[in-house]
């Protein structure tokens, strides 16, 4: 009598061009499994967010045909996207080796979609010459992605340097007033620089998707 | 001995190109002169934000150039840049009257900018017909800007709807747990929309120069 | 010396017309016992609340007339109240998969008091269309439970197409900003939909007992 | 070019049968007066909320058909509702006499659309015999509103004694961590009493939105 | 060369009349074995709180003279005080089973000193009659302890009635805006019963003290 | 019909021992001479706290009976409570000398009901010294109220000097993140000393009838 | 009989080397008044911050001694002591012109205690480029105060490129996040760069005792 | 393609004078391993803080040169660099037994920069006489390091009676309001005491780090 069963987004793809995501943490091993089978039925791409390396394990005893991606912790079904080159460039940047889990999904969401990307870890801006060494490679890109946790201040120096759209996404690594990942986030929602945009604390795939609607803008 | 004098930032016109913006809230009429009549010796447009009416009337009987546009409560001087339809055209939209101060900033830098930009007031969730009429014009736009306070929920509607970027701004209106716009900022950083960014509480100026940053890459 | 037993309130079911519910969470498999015994001695029908499947399992071991609804981790002894088809219909509506045991919580509640009442998934705003399709329906119900997690939209949404009560759940799934249900919890406090109501995060069971004191009016 | 109107929600009396309300409290008198216009050309009554004395007189001076009431903070334009008993009866509690404006705002929006409705002031835990004595006639109301500031227990206390819906309101009295009615707020959403619902705080006039869909259920 | 061994406060019964006690959840075994022996050497009692099931085992292993309480999760060596009657009598009383262990803290530790000590369990708000029956006895206390988790309004109600010293208790218990205990914490501090005093979240340990302070005074 | 007028606890004095204080704050001029006409006629002692200088004028010309201690910022009706010796003494102490109005309302309080009460001001503890010297003196007391704002270490370190009881008042002094005595506050319940209790902030009134409770034990 | 005069702190000089400071906002004028009439006595010099002009003038007029210094918003009283060359510079940062109060009060009070001081104004991180030019003149400082409002940025890419002390004032300017300088503060506390300290939001005065006790060091 | 290997900053030995530290926390052991072995490749010594036991387990069977010091949770590599008496000595002070590991990371960290670096434990405020004890050898202290949890009063009083350098570490100790650190932290910043200087909760290494700044300034 109930509908219990999940309401796929079907018409996704064709509405905003993106492939169906699915936010694996919260969800039941059972729920993810139905889902995938659902939209393997529609012959649809797949991507899981947020997959902890256990629940990775049973997925793919259930489903053998997820692969998982351990360093963006995503679980995909499915081939990626043709390389769309035309699309334009996006680098994706960490302030800390500690980032690298976020960026990786980013990374890996774009290029799901067909875009080509790159990722460059570890420059933050305690040793700023790490950035600047790099300013003249980045000026050529057409968005950007900064990674950032603790005051998150990457962002802000990489949206003073440079004009195209810089993305912030603030991540959760630190510790005290830094912790959960809101010192980051406010602090580049408050910044001086002109023009830089935010998404949600550690979200790698929001990061992607907008990157991709500039892209396609 | 102490340099006490504002160090203009001339060269962001050449690298970011924007015009030099001017936060005027928390300076005294003194500072703000002193900046204009400098960047007027270099030749530069000036764009001064967040001018309370009163201080607009003193600014201009010492500055005499100074325009006021008292809806988006800026000073401007020089006349703002030639229209570029090539970049493409942006939408500003608001969920009630409340937030048109702000809607009018993001508006009125864009056009200083030369871009073509169009304000639809009054489309909030609460009356979802209004928005659904104007989809299909919306989806003919290349950037959409959403200013929404209360909720916030416009943006996220919004982003589910189109596959533009679209940049929420969360205003300040509302009251109890709405009052400073801190519940429209985090339900726009929580939506379940994907890859919607967002600036910081009533930055219509910085959506602005996102948005602008998106229109050139 | 001390009267360490638990005090049950006997009377609420005369006072208010509801079950007596046992929230239980914090309360140890020993403390619960006792108090399921006590109800079971004053042929009282009784409903868990909050029970993780382990506890759960130790419960039905030292009491065995105790059922388990894994869904919406919830014990219950005794059988539910007949149903009252003239008390009128609830629908129970989540925003997305995650949000399932809270909306499983409200709807064993209120079936076990006797009321008609349908689970409604998957219908987020960030896919306008699936809660437009069922709209005709929704509006034939008595009353609305809308359980949300992340921006927490839905409710908003839905409380400005239906005249009905609307009753706002937020849920507590999501990340970042929007890890704990607070969000949600601020977005539906803030709602400019008029008429909108609310309960705590989570907060299944009253929603659900909300819905039966609006029934029983 | 720009459509800078107000986009008047005409459907909604259709839609959700509540007469058009503007919230007064960060719109100009200007724009408060064009909407008034409207509606009155439409033929629409209109509720104004949160509206300062001066702004009331200066809309009075603009706009002769609208009349104050002063205690509630609102404006309206035309008569109240003609009166519906069969819809039945609604009592709003305070607990002290700071709450009396949200009261009177909650009260002033039934009345407008046609609802019998009684103000029972000065009710507050603090003293519970005031409270006790008046239960009798509270058991025979079919909703029940309960304002309270400070620490906000008087819908706790209220829920637990009767079996009608209870709607608390939290009010933004009080001082130190009570100042801004976040306490009131919070202590009326964690309540131990089961089925309260809660709206925004100092929110009257959504209060007496939620009676008027739980009356007409 | 570095002086890292604990530094008792062994003048403290001297100066404030109380047992040495040990803090013990942030403190290793090892560290508090170490405390306890200087202690035993120099003669005194000595109470350590919050220790977790786990650690109380090895504690006893390590330190034969320890007694565990486990209701109150307290260690004690040695034995309690001398019953001193002509102190006055405290009673502690709670909303529910849930705030049992902080309640059991504070009477134990009142025990220890020589205080007669009485707990009454479950008298919430949410069924007022509980309290109400025992008011009489309630005024021939000399102190009064209220815990209290959820909204936290216990104490409240019970200073409104009683003319007595309260000291309420915030108790973490709850789930959503109250599960940290904050919403019982600033409700007991906004209250509007006149000269409640409060402690810090689940400290019954500091209430016991607080009310040896006045039954000494 | 309705009920709006003042519905006062005259049993207060005869439950609680305590004078009807009314909180002048939130209450508008008519208002509290409502009720201090009421009071009068019931022949009832009246204290108001929280009155701003300007509307104790206006009190004072509506009702000249009313007396405004401007320091203290209250208005008495009546004259205080005969001294009553054997109740003990009551000091209050303050860090500087911005605390003095929480101090005196404090002060006042006590006095209106017959309590010997002293002041002393200025004994922060940045100038340790101060306090020290007092020692002996604070010694001899019954009841020690200490306010503080800033970080609020006085009172922490008075309790771990005196075995007295000790009622901490935050103060709402300051600047940054002192500058709502939410530092104060949260630092004296976080104390290190053994039964400081603690009262809202800013809250001299409550603070005076805990120390009258005390007191009467 | 009470003691209700200021007990001035005049060992301060000789236990910390310090000048009496005296924090203006919450005092009264007479308040101010009788402490520097005290200090005058006393032989000392004076310094009075967070001055209002309005209130200053009063100052002046009852106490002709007084120097008001605009800019850095403080009294003086007496002649700054004799410059010590011998203690090494210090440079003042701001990010922006709507640092300078903040900036300017630090440098004053090292100027009052003999200390060589500088300020360098605007040179915040969004340009990088105007403190990347200075950076061999900072190099040669012996302690660096960075105060810096929004995001906060600047103390942290400072302390990235110097090996000196560095401390950071967060200043209370921005709006949305950033409104009450909690954002700058917690940027620099959650700084990814080595050794950098803090002091309270619009401290400058602290920042300038900081950076006293470590020239003296 | 991607270059995901850490980039390490070298530089900052020579640029800073400090050593590299690696933040263990939210580093996979293959992270940390990768970074120590680049480090010992060029030759430098390398210092991971906030390792867990587990985690220095695993550390030191893939690289034997790890030393783990388990009550700083740090590892090392490489000896600690020649004691230099000339900069001064360093005295790290903690309120109580649980702030061991944060002071022992401060005290590490100094001493294998050659600093000369003593632990003082357990002069908590709650017991001043034994702070008060070590006040002529804390005179005779370069600079002093203050670590304290719960209300965080140790730097305060000790920044008030020392006219030396003193940092605060807030320590997240405690529970209820102090739970995180916060409390402790905000009082220090709001300290009355002048001059007072504070890093990021639990951050030793940062504290150190300052100190080391300024003994070299």
């Amino acid at each position: 009598m109930n509908d219990l069963h999940a309401r796929l987004d079907l018409q996704r793809r064709e509405r905003l061009g993106m492939v169906e995501a699915v936010w694996g943490e919260h969800k039941t091993t059972e729920q993810i499994v139905e889902v995938l089978k659902k939209l393997e039925v529609a012959g649809e791409l797949a991507l899981v967010t947020r997959v902890a390396p256990e629940k990775a394990e049973e997925l793919k005893s259930s489903f053998e045909m997820a692969e998982f991606h351990s360093q963006a912790r995503c679980i995909t079904v499915g081939k990626p996207a043709e390389l769309k080159p035309s699309l334009g460039e996006v680098v994706v940047l960490t302030g800390g080796m500690s980032d690298l889990v976020v960026a990786s999904e980013a990374e890996l969401a774009l290029r799901w979609h067909g875009v080509k990307v790159e990722l460059l870890l570890d420059v933050g801006v305690a040793g700023l010459h790490r950035l600047l060494h790099k300013l003249e490679r980045l000026k050529r890109t057409k968005v950007l992605i900064a990674c950032a946790g603790m005051e998150g201040a990457l962002p802000t120096v990489l949206a003073g340097l440079v004009p195209q759209p810089v993305i912030g996404v603030p991540v959760s690594v630190g510790y005290g007033v830094s912790a959960l990942g809101r010192t980051a986030l406010e602090g580049m929602l408050a910044s001086c620089a002109p023009g830089l945009v935010v998404v949600n604390i550690d979200n790698g795939y929001g990061a992607a998707m907008a990157a991709l609607r500039i892209l396609k803008a």
